[in-house]
Parts: structure tokens; sequence; C-alpha cells
């Protein structure tokens, strides 16, 4: 309802290794996961966004403090190297997130350390690397994150993530996928966290072009839009603090 | 995510009997509930919202097909005549909700047609007219329904609404109220159905003058805002029915 | 926690159309699709149920008063007539669903009268009937309705039912299918209203001999067990109108 | 749909540091908090559990593996001690939940590492020690835990626990509680994560004697046989390794 058009903040992060260690990933992608996922959010979102990127091999991983209070919504790639996340920059991004920044967890991204820090589950699945065509349904034709993308969106060639997701329940599934070999799985996923939005998408693997799709850019643009925070970045508990009533006839919790 | 700011119709309806009835209601509404409610929405959109207002003994109930087709958001006060509201004009809300027009429910509301045909259950509830003031807790902070408002919301003197209120998991719970006696109800959740979403918002009653109380003008104004559709209008299945792949392949269901 | 076993009174209703009419479905099922429900049943819960079949050509749809009391748990199948089911037994149906007897809601009921009634939606869907494969995948899979079966459940021929489909967000989701074209579904979803449970299933049609396939007359019976009432039978706000302390300070709504 | 009654193995765990520092809570707990929960749900499920109690000053807290994969159930009370639990045990708590053991959080515990790790919020909320009456409200009056006792409880006295609780939303909400100052607060919550059940039940303080209130007994014997599993234990994504179809074409991510 604000009439003026706020800047979204967005912070690209991706742990870079399988593009340092494999030419075929390079070749798919000369500026980096990152770089692609960067470039597909401007594509959609010029004008509205500025970008930057981060990667595991910055000090404290791109992710100080200062970044992160100066980031409205950050995606999140990794596969090889969750464990070399230090824990540390997790609990930040973690409170970040708890506060209202929005976060965009992508494909193998599922087992990073602050994705099941956020969710509590072991947020494993079932995979295989076989070339199968992914198709990605609409459940919820009328999401923000689901516009301008065709039902199905078709993946030509993906790796397959199949059911059980270990994850809680989301709170809205907009998205579901199923693969040549016939197996299912929530694909697109929203999840509230404190005052953050937490978008997961499966798409995307280092092994194929996935994140040059038309479509699955969309998809991510879409996701850092309703993700972003509308008000306020704080603690739920914090931000009433201020409530007179309640102020004059208790005491807040340390 | 659009750059344009668009103007949401809002059509505000109310049964208007209390108001014809007793002079006490008058005296208090002499614009009408309906005229009470679209002044609050007035006061917060103004410049955002065209509104017009409809009550029970206009033909059709003033909620045509041309009405309703050329409404974003309508807001439902009812309470002395739900009988009275023909079945034709439920199926037809129905209709359009299920298309993506938002519905405020307001208060004795919850025991329209129109509410019990979308949720599905009994609507019931517990109440006593008795003076007591109601506190309205925000239990999520950053919802954009609790914008604007303190936690709690005091109402010094109200109608009590008490549990059990017999709806389905409300999929978003924003307020729990509670009251001089020490109940506690459900006050403001959302409901997503079809394309549509529904807010229902317990606060107000003909017997006091609640929808004067800045803050519950604040409310029902922010959640015009929340349930307006975002993009087009249809039932869910119509909406994707031109999707390629899927046209290639399959048949419509009629 | 009770340490008596009780007897599940299940009545399996089916309106019992396509078995007068066509010569196929009668030579696959010779007993009708209630005949082959209800065997399905007996043979998972034998000892623990007693089953009786209604169907639409019977005075008051075999759904007396009298019936519904003395029914826990209701199965219904219908495809081609749902427009025949008259409004008062549908009333009926609702009112002892909410009251606390057990709904499973089989395939085509997804368009019947109780189903949409209680659901609020439209619950349109798509579909083809085109000899597919469908694969029935456990998402929760320590969830009372998929103990038992494999997942997938591999049902060779089947009528393809896709996304969107029109419902609710259901309260849980225990199967999601795909299908030979690709699409997905989510197949058997849990619906609590007022004190009653529903399980939608959806695999099961009257051109394919899905009624015999052991892992769904399984998943049926599971659901018998799952719907099942625990408790008394009322509405919700009745059941609790004796309690001492709110006697006292209030007055019940009519 | 067993036949046979199975016995609820239960370990009741308090941190027992209260109890050993303050003569009021002695005198108030001379068996300890966990003496007071264990009693209470013997008192109600006699004959169909075994408890055990553990405390924090045992070696690994009394919760060493054996112990854990001979417990059906786990309780946790604590306060003053949350960060002297062991990151170790806190580990090994989360992956035997999330494999299907019932876990009952009481209260202060809503701080506890294990709650906080499982649902992945900061778990703070609001509170006042100031002889508060606590009502709490049955909102699903058919839900197992809420069987048995009144709607609302009365607590006599009572910390005041206080909305806005920073949890995501709960799977199921069962009670409301409404506080002498006003204030309201989600006492009764049900959370499924991987294969297991968490219920969070708020009312008891060292404080006050609030676990030898009867109804509080009650409610919290009805959630241990709520959240008692009722198949294998195992993480979810391993149970369903052996499915036949599933192996053939597809390898499991270690």
């Amino acid at each position: 309802m604000s009439d003026t058009a706020r800047t979204i903040r967005v912070t690209v992060w991706n742990e870079n290794v399988h593009e340092q260690r494999e030419e075929a990933v390079r070749a798919r992608y000369p500026e980096g996961i990152h770089g692609a996922v960067a470039a597909g959010i401007e594509e959609h979102l010029k004008g509205q966004v500025t970008i930057r990127t981060a990667t595991l091999d910055e000090p404290e991983h791109g992710l100080t403090e200062e970044v992160l209070a100066d980031t409205d919504v950050l995606t999140w790639w990794g596969h090889a190297a969750h464990g070399k996340v230090s824990d540390e920059v997790v609990d930040r991004v973690q409170q970040h997130v708890l506060s209202g920044m929005g976060l965009v967890v992508l494909h193998s991204g599922h087992f990073s350390k602050i994705f099941r820090r956020l969710l509590g589950t072991t947020c494993s699945l079932r995979w295989r690397g076989a070339d199968d065509r992914e198709l990605v349904w609409t459940l919820k034709p009328n999401h923000p994150v689901a516009q301008g993308v065709p039902s199905p969106i078709i993946i030509p060639e993906q790796e397959m993530y199949g059911e059980v997701f270990d994850i809680p329940d989301p709170d809205e599934l907009v998205f579901v996928s199923s693969f040549t070999g016939g197996e299912v799985f929530r694909s697109g996923c929203t999840f509230y966290r404190g005052n953050g939005r937490i978008f997961y998408f499966s798409p995307g693997d280092q092994a194929y072009p996935v994140y040059h799709h038309p479509d699955v850019r969309r998809v991510i643009a879409n996701a850092v839009g309703y993700v972003a925070p509308t008000g306020e970045r704080d603690l739920p508990i914090l931000r009433r603090s201020a409530a007179g009533w309640y102020e004059e006839s208790a005491q807040e919790q340390a």
C-alpha cells in the first residue's frame, strides 16, 4: 500500500566450490552460480533491486554483521562445503532472518546449516543424478511467486529430488515437481519464522544449466520480492516492547 | 513489485436493519454501520480506494453481477437478517471470492451465509453482551494487517465473543482477544479459498461504537489492502487452462 | 488410551449408477463399487468394524437420521449423479460430520455436494482418462493412513487427476501422486471440520479395477480407522456448554 | 487399530536446580518437579506406562543413548540452567524426536536448547510473576489432549506468559490461556517434526503448585498418550529405504 517503490537490497550467496574445482561447472556458469542467480534477479527486477554477491572463501564468508544489516533478502546456494560454513555466521544469519530479513534457499541448500537450523529437521530427501526431466507444477495460481511462469515449468535435464523431504509442513506449498522416474517433490515452499520469510525452491544444480532457464530465473526473482521485509527489522518480541498498555503492567523477559 | 499504484475498488455491505429499527443504533451510527466502516477505510486509504456501499434492501441486495465484477474487496456486516440474504446472491459472492475478490467479514458476520458457505462449519461461538473490555493482541507483529496499531488494542466496551469458535484452522492467526470475563477469542484470522483471500475481524457491534475506534478502523483498512487481489480474476482451474504443455496432453474438465 | 477395543460402525455409500448402466463396470465390480470398498475395509479390519452399504436410489439415499446416528465413519463414492443427491441429505451429513462422524471421500467424490459443502471451494481439478500409471508417494511415513503400504503405491492403469486441485490447504498432506503424463496431484489429504475428520483419497475409478488393488484397500481401511471419532458426538459449541465456570458468567448463543 | 495395549515408556526430565537451591520450591515439590510430573502421569495412565526420571546432574544428564532408545515419550522441564545442557545431549534428543520419540515440553522449557533447536525460532515470550489467575481454554474440544478437563481450566495462581510467543505456527492449537492482566497465550500447541510429535504446554512454574493441579496433570498425561509413537522408530528418509520400486531406480543420499 506504499506509494513509493522501495529498493530491495539483495545478497546472493554461493559457496563457489564446484566452480573452482570443475571445468564443466565453470563452463556452465562462467560467472559462478552466484553470477547466474544475480543476473536472473537483475533481469526481472531491474531498478527495483541492488545486488551484491558473497562467497564462502571471503572473510566471514562475506556475511559480516554490516553486510547482513544492509541486506533485505539473502539467497543461498551451497552443496559441497556445508560443513565449512562457520557456526558463528549461521547464528548471525538466523538472527537476521528471525528479525525480518528474507531468505531464498536454492536446491542443495536444503542441507545447509542455516536451513536445517531454521527448520529443525534433517531436511533430507532422495536424489538421483540421471538427466531427469523435471516438471514444476503450480498449486497456487494466484501466489506472487508463481506469477509469469507456465504450469508446468519444463526443465529438460535436471537432478531428481524426491520425497520424503523431511521438513515441517510448509506454511504455503506453491510448487510440486515430478520427474522422469515418476518421483514427486515439494519444490516450492514458504516458511515463516519469527519476522522473516523463507522460500525454498529446489530446481537448480551445478551439473545442469538450470539457472539459465528463464522460468526458473523468474521464480527466483518473484521469491526475492515475496520474502522482502515490509516493516522494520527486529525480533518479534522486541518489536512490540513499546506498546503502552503492556509496559504498564508487565516486565519484559531479557 | 508493480511500479504503478492500483486503486482498490471497495464495496462495503451492511444489512442495515438495526439502524432502521433502533434509535440508539441510529444515534451511534448516523450514516449506518456501512457509513462508519467506509469512513474508516477512506481515512486510511485516501486516494488508494474507491468505495461504494450496498445494503440488504436494495435489489439483489446491491450485489449484482456488475457490482461484484467491479469490486476488488467486499466487506460484510450482518446480524439480524442473515436468513434474508438470497441464496442466489450468496452463490454469486462465493464465485467471486473463489475467483480472487477479497472478502473482509466483520463481527456478527461470522454467522452470515457467505462466511459459513466458504468455511463449511457452523461458525458458532459464545457471546455475552455485558460491556466487557476487549483487548486485541497481535500474534504476528510483521503481518500487514497488524501494522500501525498497538498490541493490545484496547476497546473499552464491547460484546464478548468466546471460544470455541467453530471454524477450520485459519491460514494465519493474526489477533487473539481477551475479555473482562477472562474469555479468549481468535479475533483476526485469514482464510485462503480458491484465488481469494478472506479476513475475519471480530471487534464491532451495533450496540457499541467500535467502528469509530481509530485502531479498529486501521485494522479494517489494512485488511482491505491485504485481501485485495494482485492478479487476474478467475477460478483457479481456469486460470491455467491456457498453459501450453498441459493443453497438448490433456482435456479440461467441464 | 482406552483399554477396550471399540467397534467402528461403517456406512459405505455409493451412487451406484455406472454399475446399472454399463456392462463393463458391472463386470469389473459385480458387487458394485460399494461392494468392493466394503470388502476392502472388511479384509483389513475384520472384527473391528461393522459395515453396511447405502445407495442413491434408496429412500433418503439410505442416509436417514437413524442410519447416520448409527454410523461412525461414512465413505462416499459418486460421479455421474452428484446433482441428484438431495440438499436435505447433504445438510444432514454435514451436521453429522461437524458433530464428529468421520468421512472418507473417494476419487470423483471430490465433486460431490457434501465435499464441496464442507470445503467451501469448487474442488475442481484436471483429469484425463488415458490409462496412466499412477504412483502414490507417501509424504508422512509415520501417518496412520500410510501404514502397511509401499511408497510409491503403483497403480498400473488409472484416470489422471492433476493440479490445480481447488481445495483449502489440507490439514495434513499424506500422499502426492504422479502420472504417466508427468502430472502431480495431492491424492491423500485430511481436513478437520468441527469435531469431524475428513480424508480424501483420489485413487479409484469406475473404469479401472482400482478398488481391487490391495494397497488401495489398505489405505481406505487405514483411513476408516483414522477418521473414526474418539469422543462423544456433538457440535463443538455444544460439547462444552456444561463447563461450570463459563455457565456462571455467560449465556450461550442459540 | 492395534488389538493389544502397548506400554508407553516415559522419561521425565527435570533440571532439578530450583529444588536444590530454594527451600520454598522444595517444600512445594518435595519429590522435585519431576516427581510431581511423574506422579501426575502415573495417576492417569496407571498400568499403561512405565516411568523413569532423569536430571541435569546425572552423567549425560541421564539421557544416554540407551535411555533414549528405551524411551517412547520424554517430558522436559528446565528454567535456570538451560545453558548447562550439553550440545551433545541436545543433538541426541533431537535425533530421537525426529526418529519418532514423543516430546512434551513444559512451561519454561520453551527456552530450552532442545525446543529452540526443533523449532528454529527464539521461542521468546512475555512474562510476569505476579500471582495471575490463568484460564486455559480449549479450542479443539475433540482433541485427545483436551479430554477430561473443563474449559476453562482454572489455575488460581500462576506466572503470566503472554504473546508474542515467537514460535512457528503450531500444527494444532489446542489451548489458549488468558491471565488476570488480560494477556493471552497459546498455551497448548502440537508440532510435528520428522517422525516425532511435540506437545508444548505452558502451565507450570517452580513458584506455584501447578503440577499438583488435577486438570494440569490430566493434560500432561493426555499429552504423553498423544505424542507416543505408533510405528517404528527411524528418521523419515530411512523408514522408506526398502520400498522396492524406488530402490530399483534411484540411489539414496548418504
